[in-house]
């Protein structure tokens, strides 16, 4: 195969697109499907199957069986959505309310369940050869964002949560269905178990590093370049890498001045606690941090052994998500 | 193999349970995993996977792939009532609080999720020239116990629902896992696609059957041997197959009576709700359609090209499950 026959990003994101605007399910009944098929139809960006494709495409033509994965991968990130919406309350996704909002909780839970099932579906398309690794590493990532979720939601009531936790909590819910789609892809392109793991530690160390960023720019962020209104976890009193850093490095005085802070209930606190971020060094700790999950991950790219020319659209990749702003 | 090894219901329960009452789940997160192992431990009378295994029994021993789908059904099954039970806002299951009354429902809907993915684990160990074809027949059955939920939601707001549309519900929400049990089973076992479809209409209709008799025997049954008080339904104003008929044969004076009572919102309407099913014939109705679709099951299974003596423990179950008070 000719290496420069390789797609980037945008060009993967929209022959996914093309092959997986298409209806998922029966007609009836209705309500059922209509609300399965909501969030499908409202274009993410569909970072997970094309991080399958371009994986697949590390070791030859994208196959078959990999646009299967790339199904499969996103409807289970979309089932996650659809559950976790329902969880968390949250009325807007992608611009539009949320599928419990729109078909009430019940409905919106059924719809999350035969997602996952029509992943399932998709993945029993795979060539036999395939299908029980896949399977496996499927539904052990499957486990795994499930238990992120419990842990995100068990973090939001408790007292002391340790960057460390954090870091174990985000690497379940988001990170590791980053890294299972790499691997996934790669298994189906017929990579060896080495670069299968280097692939998987690849998207594991990005999938940190952008929560890292996100939760920065969340706070440190151009609203403009940043595509929403910062401050908002500050505002919540969300856990995130900057705030739990802050609590392990502030000194006595400065933690009695952020637990009263945290205790204002408006947009008073945003400035006074991004203050307190910048004493603490935390906005610098943040850009390092970032830094250093990137790198692991470049580093782990740069082990998977095929051609460095090859590796260039995931290389490129891992540097238009995460060179936003810092 | 000797015909005369062949296990009955309560054995295969017994084995069954045994391998069943083992943990499913790794131990963290606590909440998340003790939540998804609530209701395994509170011991049902296992009959899906049984069904499974007295299916695969039928065409020599029962091998190790027919214990893993027994797993995965029982585990599904589970997952649906847990499920079910958020929905329904149902406070007791198999006598103890249900899980999202234990847990709360979001740690309800997690542990759901990953019980339904812990049941394609089990399926993931089945012998790989079996595993595309079973996980065929289990994704086509989940997604229709999901339909069959959906309609079943639906139908208690919807003002007029048909016996046909009533009978097409339950066949999905509760007869297609029983038909699809014992399908799986007899695929495990070898046999040809023709022995799998009368199998699978012999657990189709023996579900149906089960249901009228569980809606005649909430109205008409000895609460003490029924094992429940009954005139629950006709309190809870439930469509039953007997509500269903009676305003399909009843004449116009006997409908308005009959509107008169459902509105009342008390215990005193049982009774006369009753009298009115007698009146019309509906009991008898009941009975008959009972034995209608029993004989529908047995009917199939005589079709199953096995020495009829191979047949005897699930016949016998046919009967001690259907032959209760009428």
């Amino acid at each position: 195969m000719m290496n420069n026959d390789l797609n980037d990003f945008i060009s993967l994101s929209e022959k996914f697109e093309s092959r997986f605007s298409t209806s998922h399910f029966p007609p009836q009944p209705k309500n059922l499907y209509d609300a399965a098929g909501h969030l499908l139809t409202l274009k993410g960006k569909r970072v997970r199957p094309v991080l399958c494709l371009m994986a697949n495409e590390l070791f030859g033509p994208i196959s078959e069986d990999a646009y299967y994965a790339a199904n499969a991968i996103e409807l289970f990130h979309n089932f996650t959505l659809v559950h976790d919406d329902i969880m968390d309350r949250a009325p807007i996704r992608r611009g539009q309310p949320t599928v419990h909002e729109m078909y009430g909780s019940s409905t919106a839970i059924l719809a999350g369940d035969v997602m996952l099932v029509q992943a399932y579906e998709y993945l029993n398309k795979i060539n036999i050869s395939f299908l029980s690794r896949v399977l496996s590493l499927f539904n052990d990532t499957a486990r795994k964002v499930c238990e992120g979720q419990q842990l995100d939601m068990e973090f939001e009531s408790q007292e002391k949560v340790s960057l460390y936790d954090y870091v174990e909590m985000i690497g379940l819910k988001t990170s590791v269905l980053l890294a299972a789609s790499l691997q996934m892809g790669s298994l189906l392109g017929g990579a060896g178990q080495g670069n299968q793991e280097y692939l998987y530690d690849f998207g594991k160390n990005l999938g940190i590093a952008f929560q890292v960023q996100d939760d920065y720019l969340d706070a440190f962020g151009d609203p403009a370049k940043f595509g929403k209104q910062t401050g908002g976890d500050i505002l919540s009193n969300k856990k995130t890498f900057l705030l739990l850093r802050a609590k392990e490095v502030a000194d006595s005085e400065q933690i009695e001045k952020l637990e009263a802070l945290l205790s204002v209930n408006d947009a008073s606190k945003i400035q006074p606690i991004l203050e307190m971020y910048k004493s603490c060094g935390v906005d610098e700790w943040a850009r390092e941090l970032k830094n250093e999950y990137l790198k692991r991950a470049l580093t782990a790219l740069g082990e998977v052994a095929v051609l460095s020319k090859r590796k260039k659209p995931l290389e490129k990749l891992a540097h238009d998500l995460l060179d936003r702003e810092q």
